[in-house]
C-alpha cells in the first residue's frame, strides 16, 4: 500500500535547520553540517542528475530507499522559495532553478493561492491553499499507486497532527546546533502513537525508521 | 580513566520530562512513559533494593553499565525536591526518603546554602552554591578513581556547557510528550564536539552512547 512518508536529518539537540534561516542561508547558520553525510552518496549524485559516482554503504542505501515509489511531494512554502505574503513575482520558480530534484508533482502548502507550472523531468508546482489534508491528498491521488513524501519542518508537524503520516526516517547527525527549526515541536501530547522500526548505523549518520499511527 | 557521565531517558520529541512538573507529579504529564523500560529490569529493583528479579537483556545491560563504578553523583535541586528558595526545612531529606538509590556521595547545586547530611546505605548529600565547575570538582574528588554521574537537565546543561560531560547515554523512548523539559536546550552552537560511540537496541528503548569533547 501506498505510503505518506518523510526523511528529515536532525541535530542531537533536534534541530532541522539552523538559528537565522536567510535567503542567502536556508539551511540557517551551522545548518549545512547537517547534510554532510549525505552529499558524497552516490544516491545523492543520482538524484541530482550528477552520475553515479560517490559513495556507496548503509547511508546511500537509506537515502536510496526514501527515493524509492516516489509519486509525489507535499512541502511548506519556506522549501519552495524565500517569499512571504502575496507572490510578488511568478517568473520564480523556486530554490532549485529549472530543474528540481523531484522529479514528481510537488504540493505547496501555502496561504496565498499561484497558478501551477510544469519544469524539466518530469517536475510540476501545484500549490494549496486550503489545508494539509487537501495537499496530502491532491499528492495521494498524483502519485497513484506510489508514495507521497512530505518536506518542511511546519508541513511535518500538520501532516503528523492531522494523523497522516505512516513512516518518517529520522537522521540523526551528532552536532549541537544550539538553535533553529525544530522537528518535532508544536505537537500535541501523544499526537502519534510511534514505533521504532529500524535502525541503521551509517559512517556519520544514525538512520531511525519510525511507523506512526 | 574515571569518566564523568550520564544516562537520560528522553522521548521522541526530546522532552526528559513531561510539561506541568510538580512535586505530585515531578515527572510532568506523561513523563512515566517514559520510565516504563526500566521499571521491569533486574538491575532497577537491584538499585532499589528490592532484590534481583526483572527482567534481562540489552536494556538491562546498559542501565546496568551505567550504575557500575559509580563514586558521586551531582544533581540540580529539581532533582532533589521540589522547594524554591531559601530551605525552610533541614528535616525533608530529599525525594527518596531514608534510603535514597544513589549509594554514594550526591552533589546538589543550588543558590542556598544547606549543611551537609548523611543517610543510610553510604548516601550523603552535599549542598554546593558556587557553581557547576565546583560540584563536579567536589564530586570527583569524592569518586576518587570511580565515575561521576550527572543528573537533571540544567545541571547537564551546564556540565555541557562547561566542557565537564564525558559520556551521555541518551536513551530514546518512542512517544510524543508534546512539551515539557528538553535535555539538549539553552547550548550554545558546537558547545561540544560529539561522536556517536555505541547503538544498543532494547526491547522498548533505543540506548546511544554518546563521547563528547
Amino acid at each position: 500500500m501506498p505510503k505518506v512518508k518523510s526523511q528529515i536529518t536532525i541535530s542531537l539537540d533536534g534541530y532541522m535547520a539552523g538559528p537565522n534561516q536567510s535567503e542567502e542561508n536556508p539551511l540557517g547558520e551551522g545548518g549545512e553540517a547537517l547534510h554532510e553525510w549525505a552529499f558524497k552518496l552516490a544516491s545523492f549524485n543520482e538524484m541530482h542528475g550528477r552520475g553515479e559516482a560517490g559513495e556507496r554503504g548503509p547511508s546511500d542505501d537509506v537515502l536510496r530507499s526514501t527515493q524509492e515509489n516516489l509519486g509525489a511531494v507535499v512541502i511548506g512554502r519556506n522549501m519552495f522559495g524565500p517569499v512571504r505574503g502575496p507572490w510578488p513575482d511568478e517568473e520564480w520558480k523556486g530554490w532549485w532553478g529549472d530543474d528540481p530534484p523531484f522529479h514528481c508533482p510537488v504540493y505547496v502548502l501555502t496561504h496565498y493561492p499561484r497558478d501551477p507550472f510544469e519544469l524539466e523531468n518530469g517536475n510540476s508546482f501545484h500549490f494549496v491553499t486550503d489545508g494539509i489534508e487537501k495537499a496530502i491528498a491532491g499528492a495521494k491521488e498524483a502519485a497513484d499507486d506510489q508514495d507521497v513524501s512530505v518536506g518542511g519542518a511546519s508541513t511535518l508537524q500538520q501532516t503528523i497532527a492531522a494523523g497522516l503520516l505512516d513512516e518518517i526516517v529520522v537522521t540523526q547527525v551528532p552536532v549541537i546546533l544550539g538553535g533553529g527549526v525544530r522537528l518535532f515541536d508544536h505537537l500535541a501530547p501523544g499526537a502519534a502513537e510511534v514505533e521504532l522500526a529500524e535502525v541503521v548505523e551509517g559512517a556519520e549518520a544514525l538512520h531511525l525508521t519510525y511507523r506512526l499511527r
